[in-house]
């Protein structure tokens, strides 16, 4: 079979394709091929499974022809103008997250071989006057155009799915930590860089108060459950093919407690608190008391401990020589 | 002030055009003139405010820009592709219910007047494995592409205004019955015409058993709601700016004996009993325990009983001399 990452250069769509590359199979059917799409070439993987890179353009419906192509049996559609950005430029969110997801889902459907479609969702199509805590039937009420997108996302997902388009299937994504390599203007990108940086033995910023909870999930985990994501049998699916993929709560407080834990004291005096409204703003119209019941049932986890999440950024990502 | 009925050729278009025309007034200033804009251009309504009518098609935005002017103070956005037609012809609803919805949002957007927008949803949006009784809290699981281009019309008109750029308010319309004039492509169309025709002394046919159970709205309560809907004041609409506009719950059966409390047992005789498994499969995705708690709240209102609505049909809409 055939594995298209659409989204493929960024930190979790690399993982994902190193992971399939490794696994050599998805399905219970062996990978013959592995493809790679994002905007810019993605960085090349070298495995037993032959691994293409491709660059597309998911607001450009031509461009997106040439990735989503007859032969395709799986497409993952992690590709995303990331919140902060699409907060601060509401336009080229919509362009991306809203028509770009429309422009994948309809090439797609042009196909007429109704490919498996795994679509990344967010926690953050969650906020507002809903009460706690979150559950798999709580009303999508976004606090962000991110937010939005991605529930409007989920909800073309599931009428795609119904027509018998695709078979599709989404995933609210935790907040991912440690997230390796660089910080981006996700509003999310702090609850990385307090951690990663001071392991990398550089300085980072701390805007939000040391009791601010999140939820959170390692990359290692998110690349497991979107494996296992695209294994579920559609008839185990229902009405409702998107859901909350499992993580954790933990505070800024547990979350340097864990680094500390396991790296020692240092890191955490590399930390420096600065208050940031806009990016308070933000994090604080996200829910965080999450449960996940329903992924959890179909075979989905979250990591045993914050710990955990340390310790694999230390094994898989960390630069073997921090600066 | 400038009111704008973007729909206001249709059933509910019309009849909010000539309630707002008699009523001279809304949010509390006089009325200086109404637009009526739909695809073909409207019936032109008299009445002391001056009522204009012009030809938009929302799916181009050059065609929204002529309607959708600095001068116009409150939107209501009523023109839809409806739900059968929007199954059948999924192209056509995107396009209108989805396209059309961006394209009036981006040019209220472009004024920067930050208008009104009164946003017409439907109940349309509820559906899939859900608890029952559907309340405030309930998530939206459409399973019609109209019921998903709705819910994200919702998404919209929740994120443009928490952007500032309208003042939008969505109320989730019932089944309006008995609605006047002739059948339509709603896969609803029927809970209106085995009432409509036999009051007219025509046949109709009822598709469904008699103990099928929906949710039921008179266009002239729903006309008032939207009257209302446009009056809330924006600090009392919270997070979410859509909500369920109240109906009350009803069998096909009760629905007849209304009409024959109401009416007589001739009308009841002129209904045939024809099973139409498209329209079942979709009706029946529908649910009909609803409860609009926020929305009775906030001064909207249902019907007092299905004879009311059966008495309004006769005295604002049944043809002078029966066919």
């Amino acid at each position: 079979m055939k594995v298209l990452i659409i989204g493929g250069g960024g930190v979790i769509g690399q993982k994902l394709g190193q992971r399939l590359a490794a696994r050599g199979t998805l399905r219970g059917q062996a990978i013959d091929r592995i493809v790679l799409a994002d905007i810019v070439d993605p960085a090349p993987i070298s495995g037993d499974v032959p691994v293409d890179t491709i660059q597309v353009d998911i607001a450009d419906p031509q461009s997106v022809a040439k990735a989503v192509t007859a032969d395709v049996d799986v497409i993952y559609l992690l590709a995303a103008i990331v919140s902060g950005q699409a907060e601060s430029d509401m336009d080229l969110g919509y362009r991306i997250n809203l028509q770009g997801t429309i422009n994948v889902l309809e090439q797609a459907r042009a196909l007429g071989t109704c490919p498996v479609v795994v679509f990344s969702s967010s926690m953050a199509v969650y906020g507002g006057d809903v009460p706690d805590p979150i559950g798999d039937h709580t009303p999508l009420l976004p606090q962000t155009s991110y937010g939005a997108q991605k529930a409007m996302g989920e909800l073309l997902v599931n009428d795609y799915t119904r027509k018998g388009f695709i078979d599709g299937r989404g995933f609210r994504l935790p907040t991912i930590s440690v997230r390796p390599g660089k910080a981006n203007l996700a509003a999310s990108s702090f609850m990385s860089s307090i951690l990663r940086e001071p392991l990398n033995g550089q300085a980072a910023i701390c805007p939000v108060e040391d009791d601010f909870p999140h939820y959170y999930l390692s990359p290692r985990m998110c690349v497991e459950n979107l494996v296992r994501g695209a294994e579920i049998a559609a008839e185990d699916l229902g009405t409702n093919r998107c859901m909350q993929m499992p993580g954790r709560m933990w505070t800024i407080r547990q979350l340097i407690d864990a680094m500390t834990a396991v790296a020692g004291p240092e890191p955490a005096k590399l930390i420096r608190w600065e208050a940031q409204p806009e990016v308070q703003r933000i994090v604080m119209g996200w829910k965080y008391d999450l449960r996940a019941d329903r992924a959890l049932s179909l075979g989905l986890t979250a990591d045993d401990s914050f710990e955990d999440n340390v310790r694999y950024y230390i094994e898989d990502d960390r630069p073997a020589a921090p600066a």
